[in-house]
């Protein structure tokens, strides 16, 4: 998970913050609709590490003091795919799911050696232009089966595929 | 519940089935919301009954064979809230609820005289210009706050006012 | 999905009922939980179809007509692992996913060449004794691990596999 | 939302936090369920405040630093009714929503003075012998039409009553 906005955090509080306490984040599972609601593709972003790995992320980042989480959701849509996505937040707060990242391995399926986070899990249809911004190169759009394949899958690291593999099985995919 | 499109059941068919098992419906509540997804206002259609006696309706309707659950939603929303009407069908099928509505009373808080129906039922979000047909005569918004008023839900009989608290509370609104 | 319970109606009624409208099914997979409510472990039914293929399915079963959900369920299980299983019935009816079964195949990821299904999907924890009766040999516990893996896939047809990744990845499992 | 186990950040560590993030809280509305499934009765905490005030509370807590949600719900309940309420943690970790406590008043329906908690919140049935520990006087059993009345939401204040009005509509219930 990559977040990059400090907001009025400084960089040794949020470490102090981490090393303490469970984080709360939310992620967003960007998705093309039919007119019949279907997914039809899920959008990835593209992604170079630090040490110049290639992975493949979902839209996701920190909760804020004072702020909604449907607010939360819209700015690291607007964040990560640009102003013009249109994302549709969805009207009610129940995620499809609450991923639990933990500095330690093997706890759940996620994974983060920063921090513990826990992370509220939508899936968010996006109407609009999507041009990525910040640190990712590129958002590319797969067809659900694509996106369950094991090439895209071995590019999710952290548990962010078994995350992306929940969401195509609340959509009604799962192959 | 009301459904006038017959479909290629005739009306000795449907009859006889109503009397032997459980009838497939949908139930979408029409809700308009802001860019953050929150639910800013409801739409209920006002229809006259047989005999003469006002009531306030979500959109319903039975769910035709080889028919999916999504067609058919998006099939009654444009029935009754017209072709313009551009509703957001949800990406996964959970519905927030089931509403059981049985011929007799008292056996859930739903009922209907005429069958056993079983509902999936959605919050759906409409962003067009909605013009009613068919037998209702208008669409009315009202706030979350007015559809949960006493005069309101003395208009919506069957346990439509009860399925329309849910709704509401699953989008965080409970007066 | 196999449905040996005639209910009152004649085979004849429900052949016809089967060509004219949408069945609804209820559909349940038994788990074992820890006291923290995890998935230890997953129950599947092995049967041998009237072609001699052996499959393994799901608890599923019709709703039959001013029944109620939550007893279509009860009874369902208890007809298909024995009045000792002692399974918790959901107290929301929201169901996980709700899958439709079409006689054609290809439309949704579910299949039943017999009729148009649709079917209410439940995580049920049981903490009894389970006896699997009428047309099932055994009842054989699966790890959540192990009944993702291809050989159960294998033998789940008609889109069963599908629910029960689905079911899996509802409850925090995604391999 | 009451949290006294302060878990091993001291009371300033705490308090740092508090202005600063929002806190990750784990809710739980207690309930007696019968064979079905179906809740016949809804327990509430009998509380009394440091100014004298009565109100009646749901279960609630902090979730600690790489602690499960799971694992801090049933940390809570067992802290809450004691050692031997046997709850019935969910399968899912799916809440039947999210909860927002801000400091302010009025930007959603629920307020914690203290601070911005965001919390999950979950139906759970308990099966045994409650008996509420700490500051707790009492645990007393409404059934689902008393637990709404007016006189029982005048006494949980906070949006708590919202929150118990969500559960119940969530189950089935809306008076």
């Amino acid at each position: 998970m990559t977040e990059t906005t400090p907001g009025w955090l400084t960089s040794d509080d949020l470490e102090q913050a981490r090393a303490r306490m469970p984080i709360l984040y939310v992620e967003a599972v960007p998705v093309r609709v039919d007119d019949s609601g279907e997914v039809t593709s899920v959008g990835l972003l593209l992604r170079i590490g630090s040490d110049g790995t290639v992975s493949r992320t979902l839209v996701s980042g920190r909760v804020l003091h004072h702020e909604r989480v449907r607010d939360a959701l819209l700015r690291h849509l607007e964040k990560d795919l640009g102003p013009m996505a249109l994302p549709r937040i969805p009207s009610s707060l129940q995620p499809f799911t609450v991923a639990e990242y933990f500095p330690t391995q093997g706890v759940t399926p996620y994974h983060d050696p920063r921090q513990h986070a826990v992370s509220l899990a939508y899936v968010v249809p996006v109407t609009g232009d999507c041009r990525p911004r910040q640190d990712a190169l590129d958002l590319v759009w797969f067809s659900p089966q694509d996106a369950l394949s094991l090439a895209v899958q071995s590019e999710m690291p952290g548990g962010h595929g078994v995350l992306l593999k929940q969401a195509l099985a609340h959509v009604g995919y799962a192959v």
